[in-house]
């Protein structure tokens, strides 16, 4: 699954680009709520911290129904589930939290618009995280849902071998510093800050990438140089689609608030929906870069192509005249039938007056073009 | 009437395209409320689905008057018309459900902008349906009309055989599941979901064609390339023009609700509504992939001629002074008249000399143009 | 008067475009409500049509001052004037109708830009009308003003013979149909909805050019269809000026209503309201589609000209190291002074040797060519 | 200070345009309020119109302590300054009219972006004029400054030779009309209308200006024309940014009201918005149609260039294999020495037959070109 | 650090520029309100300026803890920190100024998005100012934080050398003028000033080298110039996206106040308010002046390549049939063989004749294309 969304803009044009994720939808006239289990993918595996700020506890491989326990006392509760690739226990889960059908069907069939949904007794956040392996600059999407209830959240990802959420994992489990010391809304706002910080390294990646692309385009502009600007602007209109309806749902969660999230925790949801905001400017900026390059490209090439034009036009226009002379005492007429026939031929000085004439020509055609600029 | 709204992007510019429909409208002047009905279009034809969770009936072929018996029932009451070619059927069928003359003439002069009408005892919805045949890639618009009253439905479509709405039918003859425990408001959601999601397969249509055009762009620019493109931006701007208004319709309805629509039947027009969201983000990122392959294509034409230019001008420019001097040597000037004409030709080593300059020309012009990295 | 308004897009670049109106504004510094009155425009003519449900008279060639009688009655009257010719009796007419100084003038001053003025026993509408003759597809603006009183209707037009409104005098006339059963407010809509429907037949006309132009530009572009198209970018610029403020009016009149039009009728302006929305969205895709095609003859004739280069650079590439080894052959070196000078031309199989060479070159740069696939 | 703002469109490229005005501003660091004087500019010279419906006083060259004794009495008073080059009467000028130090310096350092200040007992506007020497089509902007107070209205501009609001003077000392009958916001309305109404010619000026480049674009493109299109849209930004506030003040004047203007003067600056509206509309029309002119000209270049490559290659692609042809039988080979060796030479219809040839494939590559349509 | 964020539009392509400074942000996963300190930068530098109408101290190179006795009084104490580059003192800064753990972040970790936060007690103003050095016109960035509470102020620079406030300094110690008889939140509004003021220079420049390169993409267009046209494109996105935001701050700060800022500071900000908005507008102008240049660019190098084609076709075009005649003449078919070979060559006038036809063909050709207007 993660071929399918995964894109090398350094590869293009050979391999096909796939971050233009087509959003997942229905069957237009399938029943509301169906699943689309991609069979090959990895099977749920859940796994759960239930901690305060005295306590922790691990436990991974549970069943959906094994988790209950957990989810009815006062410690925080945090589900992580990673891998989509088995309905039954899906569809437990959705029992097991009380999801709406809909809800849990946006979960299970990704990618999805993100989305903030406001039930009274939960809150379900949907997002895309982004991330890049640096070594070859491959960018990949991949969903990743918030289920916030009363003391507990779920979070459910495509894959169960995440890194992103490894460092929360690790602060949970080591200290007993700020997480451990607040509910279930602060480790929401962690976590989606987590995600929203995944842009910033694939950002700087782009910004690097527009930066090599302008002095390849200004030094060699080829065709390869093309395709990579476009695939540039065609990734850069994906994030952006990304991250912005994720600055909806947090001015809104900011502007409305929640009744399982506290008010000092909304100050932290703050600073996250500045970080959409400086995420949207700096892909605007990049997105109106990319054009002026392409711009930018043809100018080149047009520059490029006088130039040629000029030397052609230069090298043309000097040795056609000359060309034309030689030809012309190249004809065979015969000087011996009349005075007229080609005296030329049998003057004395006729052959140096002719390389003089053709030089002078030469030099006053040389002069001309220096005149206009051409050989400069 | 098929033929007058469809298109087929692979023909172009063969066959005319439609999808860029113009709405109809009446003759300036006319009188309010006037039909424009095809003659050659087909004859309204009339069936019915009553139903609840226990209880589920079929008619079919019926006429206008032969519907009252059932609205006035508490069953659900689908009245399902197809077709548009007989005028004094539509009237009768206005009369049957009290409609206002001018939201009757909205139904049957197709095409109409997508529009909600808010009547306090029925709800007008009015919308575009895309479908495309997979094997030609053809895409048609047609209009379908919404008109929910208290228990009962009328929905009325252009055409009679219609496929997309077939899967509900099916659903609500085989199954005692979701619909039929529902309300006529959930069978409006239902089939105004079936609509909408009726433009997925198409947008995926697109998007595969524009892969295949930034191919096709990179690789082999041609007349027929750019014909598509621009067929291309024109499907995306009239299928826009359909979604668009259904979307605006979707969040007036969430936001003000309407007496006839149950408070959790939102909750599903809300899923509705996320996904025209979803389609006009992509609407729009196609049309700017669009417009960015127009950009493509021009660069990576001039990029080509530049190519040709330099080629012509390395072989003109190699061979022009070669060319001169070969002619220099094919001039007639009698040595024999003075020791000035052409002394050249009778030296010992004349014609040796003169290839070893020639080629020290060629030498030296092609490690310049070496150097200058036109021969790469 | 027309003159200055008309365009014919197929005229163009001979005749100047003039749709582009500019309106009309007084001299800086002049007095507020100053008439510019045209002298060669035509008199005023007023005409006035009396009727209810019951009851229909007509009178024309009437004074203002003679209208005042009808103006008093129960029944509506509808007084019609075309012409802004003659300053005196426009003035009349102001005072009878008791006509704020600047609404007069906006009148008379033609052409303003479309305006709502909402007085409290007076409703003004000033719009643009749009007509086109359809042998030689000329469009015209025409200025249509609307004075609604209780009980009376006054229309203002620029010229006398006005073909559009025809149709309603007819209906007036003839029936006792469903104007004459309603008040002056639903003459005013028919009228106004009569204004916008004129726009439609002149969008269709554009939407076929558009679709000539598609075909010229991919067949032969030439200067003339750059011409067109920066036209039809033209028109559809001024157009969108004259119908955009209409939209807004009635978005206006919908939304606060009057004291002059019943609720009933408001239903009806809604449906005009629509219709300018449909307007709108055709001419925006409309300006879209004319940018595309200043693209795409862009691309078009970068194309034809690469076409061209290469040929060119086929041809000369090919010929040109031929015609230098044929001018290598014709130099005079005299082969009798040494065995280096030129021995070739002594060998017995020179000359088909050379021709060997020749062809040899020949084909091998066709092959490279066929090869690049510059031969297709 | 005239020629910092004035900009002549049709001296371009040679004389540098300044109607691109950068805002004035203090140097970072300074104290709020600093003046910065232009020494070379004119002293300012205070005029004073002393007026009622009855009563008209004109007074002129006065110092602001002068002007006190006039501003308290019943009449309407209308201080008229113009000129900026004397710090210690402007100075007096702000503490006689209890000018706020901020506003005070707005008035003094000219050019200031247009803005509106409601102050309770005065009202500060700001507003740029321009106007347009019709013989050589310069386009100046000048700033007005009003501040509107009970029973007296102060102006300000820049210079004291001004034109525009003579034709107001005139009719305040002539006649006893609507001017003289209202109170000071009725002047201001009058001067400001002045002001917009200085937009027009100017906008109908560079009606013109796009009418001759359209022409002058598609018959000579060169790059005088180039320079000239690029100066319009410079010329039509800076008009945009000038009207564009006094749009929005007159909204909020309109919707706000204010203490010292009539409900009836409001009316009158309805009327003036309006006026900015149409003024602004056609600048956005201008712009959009300046941009095609661009793309217009881009494309008639590029098409220009398209025929002169095609002439080049018929002539070329003619001539080329004819010359190869000729060069070949020119050739020296020994005819003697073989059979093989050039036998044509000595054939008895070898001449012929050679010309034969050349005609031959002459007129197979023009019906070749002629085909093609490269002939056309 | 400076030349972390320098930018030379002049050095481009060979430096590398930085205005576009990507925000910094912290480590995905990392623990909120990490520190970022960058170790070569310099160590804060604590002074402080106390004062009121009649007192003022200068204390420098304190430690936070010092500053503590000076906050208690009523007098305003100016906390002037420089320098990011030592992590103790800032903890301890935030400690004394109880500061919220991420305001601190923003306030270290530079550059940040600017940004205004409301707590009660505090309001923290996060900017970003500009500075340029004339010489060589290099521009920079320097994030300043203003933290705002009762009688104090603390603001927070990047470099201790800062030389903007300098002008500030000198007031507050040398008059007992405005700044004095005010609070804290005039020093406030007097120090964002300036740093608004600080964009009006850099703008400037942007002007003048817009204007420069106007006149040299008309004269002579080269590749460095679409270097610098793309430079000042990116610049002034930079600008933009460092100002645009304030502008948003500001209006917040007018229309909601702040129980720290009296009325009467307010109008000081209306006026700061203003200042953005010329900025944005005229960033706004040079922004599409930027993009028309590159349109103009293309289209002038377009012009030169025509000129050039023009000239390479009129030349190739009248010698190229010439040439060929010399050829014709120059074959050697034997005349001695049959009267029909080459007659011409034996014939006494045959030189001549064959000059004749040559020259006429030559001005033929000459008129045609004169006729034409390729020799103009």
């Amino acid at each position: 699954m993660i071929d399918k969304y995964s894109s090398s803009g350094d590869r293009f044009p050979d391999s096909r680009p796939d971050i233009l994720l087509n959003y997942t939808h229905s069957d237009p006239g399938s029943l509301p709520g169906t699943f689309r289990i991609d069979k090959s993918a990895q099977s749920p595996e859940i796994n759960l911290i239930d901690y305060n700020s005295e306590y922790y506890q691990y436990a991974n491989h549970l069943t959906p129904t094994e988790c209950v326990t957990y989810l009815s006392t006062e410690t925080v509760s945090w589900v992580d589930v990673g891998g989509l690739g088995d309905q039954a226990t899906l569809k437990e889960l959705g029992e097991v939290f009380q999801l709406h059908p809909l809800t849990l069907a946006d979960i299970v069939n990704v990618p999805q618009r993100p989305k903030l949904e406001d039930h009274q007794d939960q809150l379900v956040v949907i997002v895309q995280m982004v991330s890049s392996v640096s070594k070859n600059r491959e960018v990949w999407l991949e969903q990743v849902s918030f289920i916030l209830k009363e003391n507990c959240l779920l979070t459910v990802q495509e894959k169960p071998q995440q890194d992103c959420f490894n460092s929360v994992r690790d602060r949970l489990s080591k200290s007993k510093g700020t997480i451990r010391q607040h509910q279930a809304d602060y480790l929401t706002y962690v976590l989606w800050d987590t995600v929203i910080d995944s842009y910033f390294p694939v950002l700087e990646m782009y910004g690097e990438k527009i930066e090599e692309l302008e002095e390849l385009v200004l030094a060699q502009p080829s065709k390869v140089t093309l395709g990579k600007i476009h695939q540039i602007k065609r990734d850069l209109l994906s994030l952006r689609r990304s991250i912005s309806p994720q600055k909806d749902m947090l001015r809104t969660l900011i502007r409305d608030g929640h009744v399982l999230i506290e008010e000092r925790t909304i100050t932290y949801f703050k600073d996250c929906y500045e970080h959409t905001i400086q995420i949207i400017d700096t892909l605007e900026i990049y997105r109106e870069l990319a054009s002026s390059l392409m711009d930018l490209y043809l100018s080149v090439v047009s520059n490029k192509m006088n130039e040629v034009m000029k030397l052609l036009a230069v090298i043309s226009t000097i040795f056609i005249p000359l060309t034309f002379i030689a030809g012309l005492y190249g004809m065979n007429f015969n000087p011996n039938v009349s005075r007229w026939n080609m005296p030329e031929l049998n003057w004395a000085w006729g052959y140096p007056l002719c390389l003089g004439v053709m030089l002078a020509i030469a030099i006053a055609l040389s002069i001309y073009f220096w005149r206009k600029g051409w050989l400069s």
